[in-house]
């Protein structure tokens, strides 16, 4: 039998929530008054959730983001089918109302075990498994048009950021400049109320795939000399890097330079920093960079900068689907220069690490092959 | 075939080489001139490699750490199925002499692109793949006993920190209480040349396993309430983060106590925090912390703190394989605790998660577990 729970905490004093949080609550209130509405006209409860298929997303061409359409489905209590999900999705809006009521924040894991308990009189589990539970998750962010971060949900933490600027994070100061070998872990949640920018005197942004790059540059103190801000998002950049490349770029008109490596992995990372990704399109909004740029490592540098033969990576037939495929994505078939780009690398059949510039010099990278891009301004778009 | 690389950089100015460095650099020249010796004698050049296979390792019970025995192994060049790995050997240290005498540092990586080229009038590559090159820079480390650190070379950086304590990072100094949300993120390199620690209002340190459960203990500010430092490893805690927990554990005396999860894995990262790692045992001395604590998640915790049995996540096959693995460690086999333990997580049959304890309240690992634990002052050890 279910063990009883600790007595919910009262909620925060509401005077301390944050403007954003408001707004998100009244989201979150209408979607349980609609619930009232219905059952007090004696019908079915239901509620439209946006559709998160593919069909529903499409490639916006004029804003360069990933976005989706405007297809919802229906869920109905009143249908066994959806009985479930529906109760899920009130469920996960509830734990979402507590979280920000009490001005604390969790991971989707946390939230959840926050939720995960036997339906009372049942054998039923509100969620079997995570993967029962993030979808849902899924569905409260679109239905409410709410960040995950305004649901006060933080993803895993990665990434990290030295450079040119100050920032306030949490009323704390923090000089970029001065966070030594370490760097500032970017947080997870970079929302306006959390973090601010104070000063900066950046000229730009370089973004580079891997911590140990990053380590490179940020021994060479690239971002001194060259006058920037320098991250890494340790592969895939996660939410919080992303969010917070967005808003440097958009708030302090900042131009983001992406240093990634020349395989089909490079590419499909610099189109979600870009456009944003197929599955959570509906993020894009906030969250995609159209003005980023790919500085490189390109198909021709291997030419260009005389390596060794020595440092190719032969590509296999998974490298060779991927580069087809992301050759096709629409934000890509459109620009020859792109379709240039993989269909030399193809040709190559060979595949570039940023590492393989070590080849040339410890520090060429830092010293010759980024400031000789900056120099020439050629970037692939 | 192969372009020609860039010639040499000059050395670094040697007045500015730390103490360590001259120490390094000193073993790598004594390791080059015994090569010169033996041809000059007209002798087959050779090396001693202390061994690293499972029969040199051995668990020192005064100690408390899992250590090399002190058997070699010879490496010759006038061996057919030796002479690889030999000029391989004397290919790497030529490599970290380079490294250091340029006062940079790179990861092994780079260390592989650095040396990997076509040697001369050959199709031979001086190593194929990273495979090839990593064990040959563990050879190297336990040659001249030095720490990979020392060689110059920093492994992927993860973990962060925030709590009472100033540091100082290549010379700028960096307040852990003063990070807001984001923290600092712990260097792959942290030897006392790098990092100093300036003041301390730490009484001991919480080590977390996931970054997940530090964004709780960070919000919470529990380190401030309860004067410590606050570290993650995100998982299995990276080379950085464990030797700043040996330094900040040995030379600030501060104790560690440790909080993961109540699983095989979770024994397992403790096992390596406490007494080093089978694989790399040679490092153990200046890496391990015999002294660790273990606070939980305690297999009693599922009773004690009256859990809904939702948050059980059943053990698997190779769980139980796993858990009765570690039990017959030398170091585990000997204490009466350990092995009440982990029968009875066996007895159970499930394994609990960190994360599970938000079942009870969000903030209740922050406000009731650890600090009941910390009252109480009894651990795993």
């Amino acid at each position: 039998m279910a063990k009883k729970k600790e007595p919910a905490k009262p909620a925060a004093d509401p005077s301390k929530l944050k403007v954003q949080d408001h707004k998100t609550l009244d989201a979150l209130r209408s979607l349980a008054q609609e619930v009232l509405d219905y059952a007090e006209r004696g019908r079915a409860p239901h509620i439209e959730v946006p559709s998160r298929s593919l069909s529903n997303v499409r490639f916006n061409q004029s804003r360069k983001i990933i976005e989706m359409g405007s297809g919802t489905n229906r869920r109905e209590l009143f249908n066994l089918a959806q009985a479930k999900s529906y109760m899920q999705t009130l469920l996960v809006s509830s734990g979402c109302k507590q979280l920000i009521e009490q001005g604390k924040t969790t991971s989707i894991r946390g939230m959840f075990y926050l939720l995960k308990h036997t339906i009372e009189g049942t054998r039923e589990e509100t969620f079997e498994t995570q993967d029962e539970c993030d979808p849902i998750i899924e569905d409260v962010e679109v239905m409410l048009d709410a960040l995950r971060e305004e649901l006060h949900l933080y993803a895993q933490k990665r990434g990290e950021m030295v450079g040119r600027i100050t920032i306030v994070d949490k009323g704390d100061e923090i000089d970029c400049s001065r966070m030594g070998s370490g760097g500032y872990g970017i947080p997870s949640i970079v929302e306006p109320d959390i973090i601010q920018f104070k000063k900066c005197e950046a000229d730009f942004i370089l973004h580079v795939e891997k911590d140990t790059v990053w380590q490179r540059f940020n021994e060479d103190r690239f971002w001194e000399k060259n006058r920037c801000i320098l991250t890494h998002g340790s592969g895939q950049p996660p939410r919080g890097v992303r969010r917070l490349l967005n808003r440097l770029h958009h708030e302090l008109n900042l131009p983001i330079y992406c240093l990634l490596d020349n395989d089909p992995w490079g590419y499909y990372i610099y189109s979600v920093i870009k456009q944003g990704s197929i599955n959570l399109a509906y993020e894009s909004r906030r969250m995609a960079i159209p003005g980023a740029k790919f500085l490189g490592l390109r198909s021709n540098d291997f030419e260009r900068c005389q390596l060794t033969p020595s440092v190719q990576i032969k590509l296999n037939e998974q490298d060779i689907k991927r580069a087809k495929q992301i050759a096709q994505y629409p934000w890509f078939a459109s620009k020859k220069a792109w379709q240039k780009e993989i269909d030399m690398m193809l040709k190559n059949g060979f595949k570039l690490e940023v590492e393989s510039l070590i080849s040339k010099d410890i520090s060429y990278v830092t010293e010759t092959y980024v400031p000789e891009r900056l120099e020439e301004g050629v970037f692939l778009d």
